[in-house]
């Protein structure tokens, strides 16, 4: 085992992801259009989409190119865009009507509703201009299988497919595969294909890119568990969000489901699986893609 | 000039864009999301970009391999998502707050906002699905370019920049320069990339799909002056939506800047201006092109 030191590793990448976003994101928007996507985007955030991005790229591509730097960054932020999209959208009147999240005051509040739907709208549509540059060296078959990966993960039978299934599941009562379907979509689509577009932005082979999906599918499940874990075991400040409110909103969760350490347990056992994926890939460079795993288990918020 | 027979050559591309969009947009889309787009696409709505990108395609390439006619209905199927998605989100209450679009209860009514919200998010997404097939013959240059360039007339510094404009003008006098600088974002950007993403389908080179964008240009500006005329003029029932809702709203038309008789000189001049860079373009298989400029003159709704 060699010494890998996570904390350098993500502050030096996070270092960089946000310093993509603040260039990409368009401060230049019209009409406080450029503000709001800023603020829903910019200073905040535990980015662990584009972590795992990175990281897969690395884990496939120890000696990228100055393209498959470029594209794996797109592909990151691209992501991490959709999620951005995603919370505006939830934290609407309509649907969660939250109005704290990371800390602040959400989008609509801050910006008003028109403002947060047009806002979440634009965001989706730059992951895809992040994605399709118009003077690169990323190859054009790259681009368009990113654009495909990422509009299979974030639409109908992906992330806001899930949104519709968690939406027509408030007051029911869910079997624990009903739940995994669940979140499957609407959080583990988009844990998975970052690191399947990591993998393919250092054009890894088919069989490392499904070897590199397990590690994300065990993953995605075990991020929404903890999710449910810490909803009700965190304090709102250690969460910057509000506490408590699935259950309030009498949403099915897995503690509901399994209870607390059935839960616990269940983490764990997702947690050993995604390591497993890594071992059977061969891939070296796996000891970030580790340490997120680790991390996705322990975190606090 | 040939005699070309618009009535028959749109019929034909209507059946043919309806039964695109009828296998494309998913009906297996879980917990109703798949109900609500289907009802935001389909039966309804005039088609003109969808028409626009074949009628673009065809001038550019009179006679187009399998995967040009592939990548353009793609094209046009992706670009009316696109508009359906806009049209389903500016409908919704804390925008325009309409009941009725295309003579039927908007999505908001029918299916309530949060599925009204999460089918424009999907509607949005499943276009550039649709861009990038998994296994097709269209060249993979293609795929990207058409998904760069839709998302770049979709987002910030297209439709979604140009209906910030629009939020924020209300109630303002705004210049007719701002007037059309609004309008080239909201309406403009999605009729122009219709006809360029028509010319890219049939691989145009460059110089041809300036002349087209030429086209597109002056015709988009033309449609939204013709929009504007209609919401006075027109009845609810020619129109399949609420009448004179722009002047109730306080917001900026064509008509309250020129008058009515200088608004109807606008767009005439508008739809000369088309047909010369029809012209200018060398392109021999115009008619259609030209047959849709002066329909959308002459639109009764």
């Amino acid at each position: 085992m060699s010494t890998f030191d996570m904390h350098a590793w993500s502050q030096a990448h996070l270092r960089s992801i946000e310093q993509a976003l603040q260039g990409w994101v368009p401060p230049q928007a019209p009409a406080q259009l450029g503000e709001a996507m800023r603020y829903a985007v910019l200073d905040g955030g535990k980015r662990l989409r584009p972590l795992l991005v990175l990281a897969s790229m690395e884990a496939c591509s120890p000696q990228p190119t100055a393209w498959t730097l470029d594209a794996a960054m797109r592909a990151a932020c691209a992501i991490e865009l959709i999620h951005a999209y995603s919370l505006v959208h939830d934290d609407m009147p309509c649907m969660d009507n939250d109005v704290l999240r990371r800390g602040k005051p959400t989008v609509h509040v801050q910006f008003g509703e028109a403002q947060a739907l047009l806002a979440g709208d634009a965001l989706q549509t730059l992951a895809f201009e992040l994605l399709t540059p118009e003077h690169s060296n990323i190859p054009a078959a790259v681009q368009a299988r990113l654009c495909g990966l990422l509009a299979r993960a974030a639409g109908h039978a992906g992330m806001a497919g899930g949104q519709a299934i968690d939406l027509a599941s408030v007051g029911q009562r869910l079997s624990a595969d009903a739940l995994r379907q669940m979140h499957r979509c609407k959080t583990g689509a988009l844990l998975e294909v970052s690191v399947v577009m990591g993998a393919v932005a250092a054009q890894a082979p088919d069989a490392t890119v499904q070897h590199v999906l397990h590690y994300g599918q065990a993953l995605g499940v075990a991020f929404q568990v903890v999710d449910d874990i810490l909803d009700v075991t965190a304090d709102a400040a250690a969460l910057g969000k509000t506490v408590g409110k699935d259950a309030a909103n009498d949403k099915p969760t897995y503690v509901s489901l399994l209870g607390l350490d059935g839960a616990r347990a269940e983490a764990s056992r997702l947690a050993d699986q995604a390591q497993q994926a890594l071992g059977q890939s061969g891939l070296k460079n796996t000891a970030a893609l580790e340490a997120v795993a680790d991390w996705v288990l322990q975190r606090q918020n």
